[in-house]
């Protein structure tokens, strides 16, 4: 059964789900800051999701990256998954921007996260929400480990 | 029309051609580091490749994280598209080690590169090239811009 890394858990806030993925929000108000967690137990490199499982993941990633980069006008959208601290296979999605703090570096590493505030981070979890409501689905909607299906789901 | 990056060229050693991409050896001691470039003109990130390549980029991605992980028995794979200074897409592949330079960060920013002794990049061309050599194509296999196609190639 999928659980949530408890480092995760604690870095970010919860916005809601792909059929696929956890979406989450991490919680450094420095960059607008997604990342996709495949809610399937023991999955900690991409190569560990079965096949069609890979194209979803591929799917929710670009779909999300291409709205992040148009909303935020981004410079540049930063797509990784590294999983050094937390193995459990969790990509990030990161706009950035050529007057951001750590530009042209990456973020990660960098420089301790600084927090939203709860009043800014309630506005941005609405703004992501209302960004991607389009493609988040409901409990009963999710692909689970034992979904049987042979299409992506967009 | 396709030319890579001068900085990426610069950076790196030319191995190969897969369907989709160019692969090459990035030219820092320190780390197996492998970058994919889709050779095709005008793409920035992922969702500017059309959907068909960019389940190739996926495909070819996920097969060498994972074959550079069993080989170089890696404790991560970091896999990231990051475009802050070198905008034309290109995607890392880096097996990372508890005992590497840069453990737990990220590779980029961290350091200057140490670039192999000419002898050293002979032997780790050699290497790589021979990992790789059952997707490795001649270059009248690959797929251009203008390849009509409706499947992918592994």
């Amino acid at each position: 059964m999928f659980v949530l890394d408890e480092r995760l858990q604690g870095d970010t806030v919860f916005i809601g789900r792909f059929p696929l993925c956890q979406v989450l929000l991490m919680n450094d108000r420095r960059y607008p800051w997604v990342i996709l967690v495949p809610a399937q137990s023991n999955v900690f490199e991409y190569y560990h999701l079965a096949l069609k499982d890979r194209q979803q993941m591929m799917s929710e990633s670009v779909w999300l990256a291409e709205k992040m980069a148009d909303y935020f006008n981004a410079d540049s959208m930063n797509v990784a998954a590294l999983g050094n601290v937390v193995p459990q296979l969790h990509v990030h999605h990161v706009a950035r921007f050529e007057t951001d703090t750590a530009w042209p570096a990456p973020v990660w590493g960098h420089s301790a996260a600084e927090p939203y505030s709860e009043e800014e981070k309630q506005a941005r979890v609405k703004e992501i929400t209302q960004l991607l409501e389009s493609h988040l689905i409901s409990g009963d909607k999710v692909i689970s480990e034992d979904t049987e299906r042979d299409f992506i789901y967009w």
